[in-house]
């Protein structure tokens, strides 16, 4: 257990985010109380509410945060032109920004259930936007006859549901690196829908 | 709460495992007590014991049926020789079986970090032996030039992760029935992998 220590610092803010990211990762969110959190940051219970009024606020925090860190990464690249080349960019920037979150991307799926149905409906329509975005190429990519989806958003989902499913098997250190995964990934995807 | 009644029936096994895997499905098995157990299926707490001798044998039994089940399944098909066809019969029947046990599904993998190590050991096993089914098609398919996947296992990982995440979006009674849902997958896995 970590050391009780002063909550004065700045930096007690995000220690609390990550405890209660790793802990509800771990246990769940249902068996993790606010008592553990406190516990694992070294702080008094007292003190964690200095820093988030409940523990289902502490849970949307994560989500909303994890899906607005995730539409800034993508929105801060250089956006391609050509749909194909937006395509590849995608795949590549998924699973590489969700392998290096396995809790995070793990809470934002397992946890959805213990939302409050306002925070449901909040962290919903910042999934629904991400999703909007890989929509968008595969509809550009149909237009431009590079690309054959009868259902775009169909594909969209089918095609997120293989990316982030990496997080289920890949591990570092083995015979393939993360770039392998990439580019068969990338294959797949580019062949799926082609025209 | 479900009335408190006699726990000597013979179906009372099966319910004791209905209520624990809805139960694990909504909280999270971390979350759910023995008590809590009975007092869904309305037994007495100390009558539990009379179907399994602690909650991890329950969490156990839950994903070892759900992958046996899951297997014994597939193995009742009669088995289709072409390769392309025994691809789409595998779309289709993952598809199918997965999206009709949404609660066996999630708990199957957002509890794999509650199994005692004995017991993923063996959850493994038959999570690989399942994976290894579509790894063979994949093969044959390459050897007799009707499909390329250069890396058969991860093309399977990738187009067992797209199958599954039909569970995480679709909804029966919208615009798209599951037959549709499985065609359009089909679609997709059948380009993914074409020669």
């Amino acid at each position: 257990m970590a050391r009780t220590q002063g909550s004065h610092s700045g930096t007690t803010g995000p220690r609390v985010r990550d405890a209660a990211l790793r802990l509800f990762a771990r246990h769940g969110y249902a068996a993790v109380s606010m008592r553990r959190i406190a516990q694992e940051v070294g702080v008094q219970a007292g003190a964690l509410y200095n820093y988030t009024p409940d523990k289902q606020s502490l849970l949307f925090d994560l989500m909303r945060g994890h899906m607005e860190d995730l539409l800034a990464a993508w929105a801060d690249r250089s956006p391609e032109s050509d749909p194909m080349a937006a395509l590849e960019a995608f795949t590549r920037f998924h699973i590489r920004y969700h392998s290096q979150r396995p809790d995070a991307v793990f809470v934002a799926y397992m946890e959805l259930r213990n939302l409050a149905p306002e925070n449901f409906a909040v962290i919903e329509r910042l999934r629904r936007e991400y999703e909007e975005e890989l929509v968008a190429i595969l509809r550009r990519g149909v237009a431009v006859g590079a690309m054959e989806a009868p259902e775009p958003k169909v594909a969209a989902m089918a095609v997120i549901g293989m990316l982030t499913g990496v997080n289920t098997w890949f591990r570092a250190g083995g015979r393939l690196d993360l770039d392998d995964v990439e580019s068969i990934y990338w294959d797949l995807v580019r062949k799926a829908v082609a025209g």
